[in-house]
Formats: structure tokens, sequence, C-alpha cells
């Protein structure tokens, strides 16, 4: 779909799709942003390979994402071989759909680069070890990450993240042949949705609940939450989800602490790759 | 600009202004990708106020981004009140475009929701103190944020994200009535940029630097980091910043610990605001 073709689009679909009935006040529109509404996660691909220079445009997306004080404190691995894919869909507790994508970022938080210029400039860097300077390089890499993604789709491509990289961080490394100071914070799938990929545009909470004006209220929640319980649990049943309210997920989420998957460890496991995170 | 109104755009030129001499082979293309290709941080803006439901729109595009398990960990709180921003642009070291812009939009980690579910509902929350929690709600806030930028931009209104939030994360949550376990990851100016305001577009490292295939690989880094200093330092000429190469400004920003202005204390003061990060 090039974009200079005008597609049809309606504010007001877009927004009940994201919103049910809690449709928030939206202003200005344009193709982009519907583009952006109608994001969902792909957890099902075809085969079909990328059209050539695929990954440089996405790429030059993400270096075009802000970047605290242009230090670019990030990488990006792209991952076609089967053989790889198939360990990182293990990692990730089996998700299949690592495997059936053509291609698989892996979205790295890379001090190493860093650590290389300190070393070959003799400078000492006083200011790596902290958790502010980890932060950054998170946040970079996933401001990168984003920009690929919006990339992506407006070129008909699905995505999904995939968190589950931090299941086993240390395995990741070594199979990507990561030094210390570097891991992979997020992977990211791409490639042509399955017909039975591409799932219907998940609810958000009401914007009520996010957008604050001036200050920080949270006057209505509670009314709120159960509006959205009322959307999601309809959601549920459509697509036949575990959990029928939001709020059941968040008790299921944040909860019982195996629900973590062995991720309470991260501190301890990146500690192990280099990052001290005082 | 509305984006239905087909643009011109050439994606050698916007590749060039991006990376200079080392152009990517980039392929497919529109026009979302090449407005993100043009992004540049705007530090002046015009008084002229944003369309109504402007925030209401960006807000949208935000909660559209993934956000992980669907938690949604975060919260935007809009800042119009000029003796807010005020404050705001102190804590940031005198950052004159946080008074100058008509909407600024304070990216909250947001784990105080959760502690009110946690209470409402009754359940303990066994995965709330450890890094891996506290870093996903910075990453969703970052997701949410970056799509609120790609939407600004795509209405043709410019951005600034202001890390210096950090420079004083409790002075900035006492302001804005933020309770416990929620802080300002990120600050970001919204408005039209003023004449002087909208910059060139900044170079990035070559791809060959930050993209690997398959395994992670430095082979010609010292090469590809020389190119670059190269670039950047004709870009510094152009526009008069002090130092000269990337690689001197990447040693002034991680050589001193004085670079940090003070946020090598954030996990400290972050303890303060009721994060753990085990």
């Amino acid at each position: 779909m090039d974009s200079l073709t005008p597609q049809p689009f309606d504010k007001g679909a877009s927004l009940a799709h994201r919103y049910g009935a809690a449709v928030p006040a939206a202003g200005p529109w344009n193709e982009t942003i519907a583009r952006q509404l109608e994001h969902r996660s792909v957890r099902a691909y075809k085969a079909d390979p990328l059209p050539a220079g695929t990954v440089e445009t996405l790429v030059a997306a993400a270096q075009s994402a802000a970047t605290s004080s242009n230090m670019q404190w990030w990488s990006a691995i792209a991952i076609t071989d089967p053989a790889k894919k198939k360990v990182l869909a293990e990692v990730a507790g089996g998700q299949k759909h690592i495997e059936q994508c053509p291609l698989f970022i892996a979205w790295v938080a890379d001090m190493a680069r860093n650590q290389r210029i300190s070393a070959q400039e003799k400078v000492e860097f006083e200011c790596m070890p902290w958790l502010e300077t980890f932060m950054v390089a998170c946040i970079d890499a996933a401001l990168a990450a984003q920009n690929a993604v919006v990339a992506a789709e407006s070129l008909g491509l699905g995505t999904v993240y995939i968190g589950a990289m931090r299941n086993d961080p240390v395995r990741v490394a070594k199979l990507l042949g990561l030094p210390p100071q570097s891991f992979v914070v997020v992977g990211l799938c791409v490639g042509y949705a399955a017909e039975t990929g591409a799932g219907e545009v998940k609810p958000r909470l009401p914007q009520a609940t996010v957008l604050h004006r001036e200050q920080y209220n949270v006057e209505n929640e509670i009314a709120e939450r159960h509006a959205y319980d009322a959307e999601m649990a309809n959601f549920s049943q459509r697509h036949e989800l575990q959990a029928a309210t939001w709020t059941q997920r968040v008790l299921n989420r944040l909860g019982p602490i195996k629900s973590m998957n062995g991720r309470e460890k991260l501190r301890t496991v990146l500690a192990g790759l280099g990052f001290e995170i005082r």
C-alpha cells in the first residue's frame, strides 16, 4: 500500500475500535494517525519474503527517532536464520510466530559500543554504571523500535514485540554474540500477517484514566476501570482469552511472582552481563 | 498539512540528510517513512495555540502503541499552565522552549495505578518491586510517547523530548501531584516550530554500525565512527555546537560524572518515590 494513494479512513470508527463506548474528543486526523490507531499485534505470519531493502528502511526510520544527546546507545540485530529463530522461539516459551516471521529484529541496549570508545580513546567513562544510563539506553532502543513499527505498518507489514527475550538474556546474548554491557531489551517479529494472524484492534483504558490535565487526577478511575472491564470482557469473549476482565488480567499478571517467568532475576542476570545499574 | 494531499518526497535526499555519504540501501518508501526521516528536535516555538482536540488525538495514537501484556503502565499529563511550565523549565536547567510551547506532555511511568488496584481488589502484587517491572513501565511510556511524536509530526507540529525532567524527579512529582510509585520518565514539548526552531536533520551513525546481521559485528566500526565524526564535524560547524566530532561529544557526555547533572542519584531518588527496583 503506497501512502500517496489516498485511503479511506473513518476517525469515528477508529476511535470506537480503540476505545469502545468511551470515545475521546480527538481533533486533527490524517492517514498516518488512522494507521497508528489500527495497530494490532500479529502472531501468525505468511512465509512471504519481504521486499529487498526492507530492513534498511525500517532501521532508517528507527535511527530517525530522537536519541538522548544523540548518543545512540542501541543496536539492532536482523535475524532471518531459521536455526537462530528456533532458539529464540524456545527462549520465548514456544512462540511459533518467531519462527514464522521472515524477519526478527533484536533491539539491543548497547553500552558495549561506548566501552569500546572508552578503551580506544583512553578516557575513563564515569557515567556508565548508573540506573539513569541503563534506563536511557533502554528508552532509546524503545523509541527506535517504535519508529520501525510505525514504518513497517505503513508498508502493510505486521509486527509483534517479544518481551520474552528477557526470560533468558544470557542465552540470547550468547546466540547473537553480544559483548558485555549489551543485552536484548525486546524482540520484534516483522512480516505479512497470515489470515488468522491479524486480530481485532484491542481496546485500551479510557483516555480519562491515562490522560491527566495539569495535575494527576484519579477522581473517576474506578468507574472508568469497570467500564473498561466490560469492554475487555466482550473482547475476551470474542477472542477466547482466558481472563474475562482487564482487572482480572492485572491481578493475574502482577499478583503471583510466577507470572514473571523468572524475570524477577533480571537485575542479577544483567549484573552478570556487565550492567551495574547503581 | 493533511496527509491525504500527496506531498513530494525524495528518498535519496531524505537518506542523504540522515546519513551523509553513508547512504544505506533502503527499499520500500512512502510518505509516513519520509516524514519519520525528516524528524528533528524543535527548540523554539511560536505562541500559536494547537487545534482543538490535538492532545486527545496524540494520546489516542500513544495508547495505540503496543504495551506489555496490555498492562498500560503509564500516564500522560498535559500541561498548558504557564506557571507550571516555568517551574519545569527551571528543573530542566532553563530550557526556554518548555515555556514557549503551547503543550507540554509529561510521560509518567505509572505503577501507582496498579498499587490502587491492588488495594481496591485486596490482592497482594508480588511483581511490583523488580527492575523488570520498572523497565517495562519506562519502555511502555517510551513507546507511547514515540507514537505521539509521529502523530504530532504528521500534523505539522514540532516536538522535543526533555530528559532533564529527571534532574529533579521529586520536584516534578510534587508539582504534578504524582503519588508514590509514579515518576516522569521524560517530557515532550509540542507546538509549531518558530522559524529559528526547526533545525537541520541531524546525521546519525552509519547503518553498518548499528545494524548487525544474524550476529553482533564490529568489524569496521572504528572506520565508520571516523566517517561519522567527519559528518558531525561539518554539522557542528554549520550549527555552532561546541564539540567538533561525535566521538568528542561521547567523551564529554560519558567521561566526567558532572555531565550527569546529578542524575547518577536517580536510583536513590526513585527509591524515595516508592520504586524499589530490586
